[in-house]
């Protein structure tokens, strides 16, 4: 199939874009939106619509739509909801062909805002204009650094394909996404929905090189059948991540005044996710960070976990967690027991979990040990709690004062880099996914951001990383 | 009952503490963790004991524990185990009658181990000493400037108590938890509890006045029925959270290798808490923010939750959690529906969960809808989705140069705090407990800082404010 069929693929690679209600204020959202867009390093051409502002940030404005010289490949539509049609007419003239409508004011607030909602939908039949929204909290492709969201994106392209019916799920979580490491290949706030929904985003997203894979936050759906097919196409592919929030009464109620859908019960949905090979988040949490596991590590050949640590606590609290999780922890073969005995402490416990017990020598549980574990044909994936625990050191400089040096974060920063990215590899090349987990404090953030940097998942408690390697072990199943 | 007769409250107000272990050395174990006494500012006597230093750390050093001449309180002992029998024999001459044994080698390591645990039991038996550990990471009390671990502790006391098998769990978190704004009134760390033990700890936070509600990390007990017979009874007086994790095959191996504890099936756990009144926590995260909720926020008299956020997402994704959770989200009365809809803009939602939609008036979030939504009847408790979120205005600043005004975040600091402390007092006066979430980005860690100090309790994601809520329903039926 042709990628370019895709109307996402039009709207995420625009060579041109008019931003339809931006003006000279900073604070209106169709402004920040461009001001967005422009901070991004976007290399199209921009063109402010206004009636009535020469320029607005400094570019040439246009009265309407259809007085820009040039062609136009999307829209970006910011303005009161009645005023929304005549836009479209307006993009009809010009021979524009895709639209984010992130004007709110439509289904989602009851009957005359439904009309109106129609009255877009046939207007963009008739031209030809296929349309994200309304009430959509706008785009983003990292790659074609193009943001047509309210909040900035700093970090690097990511391989996080997000589909979602709410937009503080694409944009609020830019900044929280960024700490945890989380980022995106596209991310789509669909809001109501009246024209593109989420077949089209998971067709466009299965099919997208950069997305490894794909969360979608989903309070109903307009095509549960045509998703079903898709998703089961889709899931052979690439990981799905979903989580449904429509099938409680509350969740209903809820969902109908946010973006006007209609929900079924949650069993349904869960059934249907599991026909799909959908895999069901249970938070937000989890739908970002499973989804960033998958993105990112390689799927494990089944469910025997290998655990290695230097607490005791973290070490008992991940091995329940993983037999609470469907996840055997197994004992390592004879040969790995040989290999891992005369290195560690002899207070140290060793037949999985690992758990060095105080130990200052970082590079045991970077550098030396995991390679040991991963050769083990007994075990197929691997969780480490605590890498590189450097933060005692820092914190008990401040009250040792002179007796001991200091080390500075830039120094941590650099020391760890190359042990941190020979770690990486090992997932890769024995073919087992590695999660971490820690504590974070202040020394930690350089170790998790090193992490996040080579692209192993790190949180900030242990039971996370077994959840997110019960749905990695979770995958393996669906692929079969 | 006399509080001073349990020994945890010599240990934990001692007016003079003997060091044996301390050395010049900065970075072994026991000389940590006088550092980290007198960088606390402990106002008692310090006596270091050393074989052959005259000063440690510049105080005055004894050979032994027998030769310093005033009365000693705890004596912390941190020398290889073989040696420990030496040291309580020391103890018993010496008239030491408490002990804090952060030495391992005991029954964790096997049967050699376990002979000499026995050994220091018999020692501590007929010289009258009490002693937690061994094999523990020590014990902390913010009141009393006293801090037997490794890692500083910077908070102001809180108002949570905690007991925990794992060390971890007590020590490496400390930075975790300042940053989520969680404060200890004490904690212990009670290692393989061959004296202490969990029984000792549960009368003594049952009895502090300090301790609001009382979190536990469990491997295995060792007076099952003496320890469901107080919890019982403290369960009526304050919150009890228990994680247990020795219930799984994995978990009671790794459990038996890290604290030599013997366990029994999570199923026989689960009905024991039940019966006891204790609210089973199913992570490490939760146990921390369920007691510090359930510390800090008046008991709900009932499950029914009202909801407040600007966003359509958190809003859905908080309903729906609810119900799933066991909480309703009623509709409100008429009275409160007037009483909101005239202060609300004309696209949100207000008839539970209200949704502001898009408003820009941090006021009406903070305080003026909340008193207005706790005095409806059919409301028992409320929950916040990013309350005051300034966080867009700053991201923008930078895209926007100077198009807007610059606001440093220490004024953001300085305007927040009014509104909050006014927010803090609601739960209170209505007798109706109040939990926040928000995506934490920079600007919105100054309002959860202040959220924190006036210890309103603020997570990271929608469905952590509804596990937490769901905890102190459960609390509700509890206490029936």
């Amino acid at each position: 199939m042709n990628k370019k069929a895709n109307p996402l693929h039009h709207m995420l690679n625009p060579d041109s874009v008019a931003f339809v209600g931006a003006n000279n204020q900073p604070t209106t959202m169709g402004t920040v939106q461009m001001l967005q867009t422009l901070n991004f390093g976007y290399k199209g051409r921009i063109y402010p619509v206004h009636p009535k502002e020469k320029s607005v940030l400094g570019i040439k404005a246009y009265p309407s739509i259809r007085d820009i010289p040039d062609h136009v490949d999307l829209a970006v539509i910011t303005v009161p909801a009645r005023t929304v049609p005549n836009i479209f007419k307006d993009c009809g003239s010009k021979g524009v062909h895709y639209a984010v409508v992130t004007s709110g004011g439509f289904r989602e607030v009851g009957e005359q805002g439904r009309e109106l909602e129609m009255q877009i939908l046939e207007l963009a039949r008739r031209y030809q204009i296929r349309f994200i929204g309304p009430n959509c909290l706008g785009i983003l492709n990292p790659h074609h650094r193009i943001n047509l969201t309210m909040f900035s994106y700093k970090q690097p392209p990511g391989t996080m394909g997000l589909a979602s019916q709410s937009g503080t799920y694409v944009t609020q979580v830019i900044k929280y996404l960024e700490k945890r490491g989380v980022g995106y290949s596209r991310a789509l706030s669909i809001g109501n929905k009246a024209d593109i929904d989420l077949v089209d985003c998971l067709e466009y997203l299965g099919e997208d090189d950069e997305t490894r894979a794909i969360a979608l936050y989903i309070e109903g759906l307009k095509r549960p059948r045509m998703f079903l097919e898709t998703a089961m196409k889709v899931s052979k592919v690439k990981p799905l991540v979903a989580l449904y929030v429509g099938g409680t009464e509350a969740g209903a109620r809820s969902s109908a005044s946010h973006t006007g859908a209609i929900c079924a019960p949650a069993k349904l949905y869960s059934d249907m996710f599991r026909q799909a090979g959908i895999i069901e988040a249970r938070s937000v949490e989890d739908l970002y960070q499973w989804t960033w596991a998958l993105a990112n590590q390689p799927v494990p050949r089944s469910n025997r976990i290998a655990i290695l640590t230097h607490s005791g606590g973290p070490a008992t609290s991940i091995a329940d967690a993983c037999n609470k999780n469907g996840l055997h922890v197994p004992r390592f073969s004879p040969r790995t027991l040989d290999a891992i005995k005369p290195l560690v402490p002899p207070t140290a416990s060793i037949d999985n979990p690992v758990d060095l017990t105080f130990s200052t020598e970082p590079s045991l549980m970077a550098q030396i040990l995991p390679p040991i574990i991963l050769e083990d044909p007994n075990i197929d994936a691997l969780i480490i709690h605590g890498l590189m625990v450097t933060s005692w050191m820092s914190d008990i400089k401040e009250a040792a004062g002179d007796l001991i040096e200091n080390i500075p974060i830039e120094k941590i920063s650099k020391m760890v880099e190359g042990p941190i990215r020979e770690l990486s590899r090992l997932p890769h090349k024995y073919n087992k996914p590695l999660i971490c987990s820690s504590f974070l404090d202040s020394d930690m953030e350089v170790i998790t951001r090193k992490l996040h940097q080579f692209r192993i998942p790190a949180y900030d408690g242990p039971e996370k990383a077994v959840t997110a390697m019960s749905a990695m072990v979770r995958y393996r199943e669906i692929l079969g």
